[in-house]
């Protein structure tokens, strides 16, 4: 298959996040594009995401001695620049020629944690290898056939890596019009995958979700643990009943995420699940959040409500398409500044006082659109 | 008179219903698109009804063990593909010249139960014919002329329908300004009524709607229930009231509706109805629900509401006006493949599931608009 | 000074009062119309009048035996086909040559009540003759110089007339910049209060108001009441506060309103303050509600939350300005005949039912906008 | 630096405050203006501002005994033609080549309170020169060396000027992306603070606050209280704690603002901080509210919420751009005017029956938009 997309190296000039969307979808084929940016069906979901930041209100404090704010954190051993990383997407190829390869090094430049997909464009010891000693994850969608998973998690030790991550909220994929619309299928190949799935060129996203598992329950979670011996986040969970499903069945972690508003249409923003998470979790293990994560004030807001760490999806995914690695590691340190600004104006002087500081309920809906609608089709 | 519609029979690509409707508007005249499409007033109600889903919201679960979901189920005996019924629309030639012979076979090729309106366009024994043993059930305009009615009541059972659903949110037309703005007149006839509306051609709503009966009442229930002999479905309670009301009368089950927004404008949603409703009803006789439904999230969250079914108004008459049966059977599978997604994502294996699945209130107003809006005159 | 504006006289054929206002900016000169639609500084309060009849909701009922509702009312003795009246207006050649002379007649014809402003456009005795027996009241805008009051109050005794209302919420003109963008001057005389303001011709609404009385006070009811010995109704209270304080002063009726929202910007709907007012006066005496009324079911609205009569402002206006008497008599019959729509499809008979339909508070914010907006300046 | 901006002096024709900040678009350099007129992040904060004022609503009181409504109030001893005060502005030569000696004049020829800014483009003496006698205060934005800010306080006190307002909640400079995208830098020298920041012309507002203190302290409060001798008003706080913590250091008041929503995008409006504050404050020292006052409406709700004075500063600066000292000076008596008016319709006489009037919560959000957005960039 002939794809041809951004092949960018280098550092790249924008203002926020929104901006390096518009750029990277100039750089981006039409129909990888709008696999990256789309959401499911009416995409209220997708619009809830960054809404939802403003259902919470940051009351500044002053007077609060505070100095260059340290945004400095550590997870699992791990000594962080800032709670951020990388959350799993499928196969950067589709924004950059370099694929994981790039994001990963950039990741790693950045020096924070690494989730790789199931679904990566390129093969587990290059990115491995890209990250040159930064810690690094796997994301999995797990095989019908658990043979299968036992050589993939075979591998995934192999590489070194710190944790698993089971995505609990993508069996299908989600009704996403968009790629309907642009008749999009994969055009490139899924190398980690390709045991359960060898043939993703020129499927689509349907397709490729059907060849994963669907009946997911907490036995799976149960199997990597006991069989990698590494920790399990369950990605998925958006509610109490959730939370104590897959803490019953041995998970390490919770990752809150509604899957950037790819999966399922008419549920809450993920940063409104965060709230009751947090507290069903009640600090036993990590919270690790994403979904609509574009502004330094969103971290801010979710660390305060609760997560250790967030995840970047879509924004990082830009910064490969306009800038490889570099955009990557830019994308990284613009979302750090930002928390450091807001650090600053809110009066905390580190990642342990926003968990300690108190948001306010907004007794308003925020009307005020923020939203960064996009011609995706 | 010369009227002159869409005659499409066969399959139709489309990707949601919102296309299917910018569809159907091409091919079918102006006035009567506008009389299919439009709502009462400043349709204000038209536009809660379908915001009025996003009130509830769906927090997918996760780890349920879930595959292939079935969405299968039995009501009254029958056996349905899915909880999606034909609702009663009247004179199906406005959409499709073979009107009511179509959508009725399109119906029956689903699976599904078909309801023949009073003022159908294609007499009885032909729809009946078309549904080729498909599940009948009868909406009924009452006349003034008990003797009429009678005599509509034994031609029904001669088809031998299964229900009536006695319409009671409509004993006059509402404030349809499209209709108005357009100078639309009804160009075809009503056979069913012709004993007491010989000349529908050329006559108003307004007209037609006079012609039945206004002065409805819990003995007009008890009349055809004694009469018939068959199950009366009582269209129109919107609240505890009604309901008891209405049960109290011999009432054999209970349609939230408002009617498409097409009756009184100003009133709630009748999704933000149906909570009440089913309260009220507690189980005691079957639950059916219209109005707003364009989405499988939409019939989840109806069913986890209490509906027992929904039924598709608009939408099957958009897929007769562009595929005739074919296009009508294709809205009905479209829904349930929605459905079965959507059930998939929310961690729940069969219909029964939903009934005890739990929305969450959304404590925010849903601020984006997901309504389609149309230039209708 | 050379005024010439609408001299039409006779049927108008419009859909609904939106539609007729747009009508009506087409015949009318744009200062003229500017003043009469517009809104005090930002408009806030004007558009949240129109907005605030979906703060409540009529729930439908069914199988209430209704046919053929009844919108007859009495008020004060007088037998009233709906009840709705005409409230004060000022300067009605504004908006037709022949003013009130031709609003009067059209509001006669109608059957219903006619409250003359005090700065008609056209004298008493003239008025008088028009509504050839038809009820009368008088607007007062109070002199400074109770002189001259008492000579008005003479006068307007000597007409026959059964009512006066004290205007109590615009002591001074409201911040209206459409008047100040279009240069807006009073190009017509207002006889009735000549002797203290004898030179309105060219003067801006500002000098009209400060002409009058601006520390009005109880002692002002009072004072009409006592020496006119006709019913007092005050028009302006929109609290618990401001009701008690009108009743003890001797008010016969309370008239709530916010002058159409060309008074003070800032403030609620004067649907929204209509509830509360209603419980305070606890039916000691009548309630009249203006503010907003465009719709049937806003009149249905107003008398379900405790009103006694409705009256018209604008939209009679927008009648005379496009056909004279016969224009302001569609108004009128227009409002009726939407009302008995309602009226049937919500289950009620009579007036007497409305105000004893209980109204369902709607807990989501109405954010369909329904209002109309014009290009004003 | 080649920086040409407005010269305007003289009277200014214009209806509003919206239509003023329009006008002075026109005469401001666009990078000056953007600096001026943006807000920091998404501007959601920003907007909430203006859409803030109407959470609380005036129900108007009528039959009041009220004429000519008295705005004069009296604050530290000062007489005040209204409790309308000058906000502390950055770089007035950006809008208009006098500056602050244009603004302080046009603030005294008004009879009211100048607060001039550490960042002043004119220096202490012509600004006090400018006052001619009229009330001076100082805002301080602190330098890293103690030295510097006695020396500063030296002058400031050499100036006679009566208090000192320290500005905590903008230690570094909001995330003001108009800035960046304009390429804004400062074209002017601040001879004020030039001790500690020597080179402004040609730097970003990034480099300019940085070089002031980050690290403010309740102990910084208490140095400027013990070395001034003059009364400190804590600029920042908007909430309890904020409020204890500045009286604790012995704050002299506290001035309620969100600087603009210019510095923490994603807080609350300052209007909604301000019933907070005002609480927690329970009168044991004055109240200042800035941020979003356009309106006279507003000035009554910050009153009637607990604010003694509210301080203008982008109104007055377009005042400053469009008419020189006539134009500051006409801004302020447009804001007494509109104030006066809606103290008429209120139904209060004096600035203290607004602080015994009961504002209204809006049980509803308030959907439309009265915020005056402009393009920028």
């Amino acid at each position: 298959m002939d794809f041809k997309t951004s092949n960018a190296e280098g550092p790249v000039d924008f203002i926020n996040l929104d901006d390096l969307e518009k750029m990277a979808q100039k750089v981006v084929p039409k129909g990888a594009f709008g696999y990256i940016a789309s959401g499911a069906g009416d995409t209220f979901t997708l619009h809830e995401n960054r809404r939802s930041f403003n259902h919470k209100l940051i009351i500044p404090h002053t007077l609060m001695d505070v100095e260059e704010p340290e945004t400095k954190t550590t997870f699992a051993g791990e000594k962080l620049p800032a709670p951020i990383i990388m959350a799993p997407v499928a196969a950067h190829r589709l924004a950059n020629e370099k694929g994981e390869a790039a994001s990963a090094k950039g990741v790693a430049d950045y020096g924070s944690i690494y989730t790789v997909s199931s679904y990566s464009s390129v093969d587990l010891p290059k990115v491995t290898d890209a990250l040159h000693g930064a810690p690094e994850w796997f994301q999995f969608y797990f095989s019908k056939d658990n043979g299968i998973n036992r050589h993939i998690i075979d591998r995934v030790k192999e590489q070194g890596m710190k944790a698993i991550v089971l995505t609990a909220d993508a069996m299908v994929g989600g009704n996403r019009e968009t790629d309907a619309r642009n008749g999009f299928t994969f055009p490139v190949k899924l190398p980690i995958v390709a045991e359960y799935l060898p043939d993703s060129v020129g499927k689509s996203m349907d397709y490729v979700y059907k060849s994963a598992k669907q009946k997911l329950s907490p036995k799976d979670v149960e199997f990597i643990a006991e069989y990698s011996g590494l920790p399990v986040y369950v990605k998925g969970p958006q509610s109490k009943e959730d939370v104590d499903r897959a803490l019953s069945a041995g998970a390490s972690g919770i990752w809150v995420t509604n899957h950037g508003g790819r999966q399922l249409d008419g549920g809450p923003a993920a940063f409104d699940s965060l709230q009751e998470v947090a507290k069903a979790v009640d600090k036993r293990v990590p919270v690790i959040f994403d979904s609509g994560i574009r502004r330094g004030q969103h971290i801010f807001k979710a660390i305060a409500s609760g997560a250790d760490l967030v995840a970047l999806g879509r924004p990082a995914i830009y910064g490969l398409a306009t800038g490889g690695s570099a955009g990557v590691k830019q994308v990284f340190e613009k979302m750090e500044s930002e928390l450091k600004l807001v650090m600053q104006l809110a009066g905390t002087q580190t990642i342990e006082d926003i968990k300690h500081f108190e948001l306010r309920d907004n007794p308003y809906d925020p009307s005020f659109d923020t939203s960064n609608d996009l011609k995706l089709f």
